[in-house]
């Protein structure tokens, strides 16, 4: 049976991701990390969404982004809130470099794993305008990494998945219920509450509460009024 | 004045390295990994060539590899040791997505200092093979970079230096005392003894005392018979 590594952050998106990957029948290796993230609380999800899954590993690896600085996720800088419309400008949530440390790291496992598939829930649709979700980012790591890999160089690189890429939130949400999943295990708040409730009003909760919202369902992860 | 992140492992390269960015004036920022690498006494080595350069800063980052397997540098896997020439096939030294890994940290690092260059050791004449030495892996990455970060977005991405890439180990050297160093500060031995010696009988260690002894010289990082 073929195994693939999933980045798990524990939001909708991944979990979307490792639904899709399961239900294909992979061996799934869910990979998490401790970055240093304000909304460390996701790990927590991660966890529960991996043992829903019953992956075979779920690796949660400390990598502390705050020593590099540069974003409101990982330093003491205020998230944006109450954003009705994303400009195009990409804000401060930005993480410098995030999905290629990500990716790289999750490459190297594929590759002692002898994975031959890595899934990501990279989406450029309802997103904030990172750089590393965009389709051209994917295709420019899958050749970074063809060349820069033994197993590349061997002709049996790891192939990239962003299933997502290309649907909107309530694509995703849709998607994912089609598949059985419990969003009620899912963390995507960028600012938590110190109980580790959604705060509803930054990006992430936004878009994934107005997903909700179009398919006429109420956002299963947020016990408060919507 | 400019900023450069330099990748510094403490090795004969890397310290290379490290002069050239210091003597093309840049602001240098040293960048190590405890990586769970046998020899991480190589750190100390980067800790004294740092002072030595007087660099602005230098961070040294927890990222343990040993999590994710594949390498005699990070297992407990016998390093090969006295091979006279080395065949095509990449050596068990290889870390999966190592340089990968490093330069998508040390991009992380640049873009949030306000850095515009990149500097590492990669060598892919007197090496053992690894891909991820070579030039079309620098382009690559490049390329990536450049579609990945908020700074390449921006027209503004970091530019990685490789500059011993076409250089033998002698050249390396040779270069590097024109610039002053002082190579009794360096350490590259995998697989170094107890008392943090190198062992001279592994890649690395066979690599630069040939290198040396091209140049008429006795390697001054090691003290026992050459």
């Amino acid at each position: 049976m073929k195994k693939a590594v999933v980045l798990l952050s524990g939001g909708l998106d991944s979990t979307t991701v490792l639904g899709i990957a399961h239900a294909q029948g992979y061996i799934c290796y869910g990979l998490s990390f401790r970055y240093g993230q304000r909304h460390v609380v996701e790990l927590e999800a991660a966890q529960r969404v991996a043992e829903s899954f019953e992956v075979q590993d779920h690796l949660i690896l400390d990598v502390d982004l705050r020593r590099l600085g540069g974003s409101s996720l990982t330093d003491n800088i205020q998230v944006p809130k109450d954003r009705d419309h994303f400009p195009d400008e990409i804000p401060n949530t930005y993480v410098p470099g995030r999905n290629i440390i990500f990716l790289s790291l999750a490459l190297a496992w594929a590759e002692t794993l002898g994975a031959q598939d890595i899934f990501i829930g990279a989406n450029a649709v309802d997103f904030s305008g990172y750089p590393d979700c965009r389709p051209e980012f994917i295709s420019a790591f899958q050749h970074m990494a063809r060349v820069g890999t033994k197993a590349g160089v061997q002709g049996n690189v790891p192939y990239v998945h962003a299933p997502l890429m290309d649907l909107s939130k309530s694509q995703i949400i849709k998607k994912g219920l089609e598949l059985g999943i419990d969003y009620r295990l899912t963390h995507s708040c960028y600012d938590p509450e110190p109980n580790g409730s959604p705060c509803c009003r930054c990006d992430s909760c936004i878009l994934r509460i107005k997903g909700f919202r179009k398919l006429g369902m109420k956002d299963p992860g947020v016990t408060n009024n919507q």
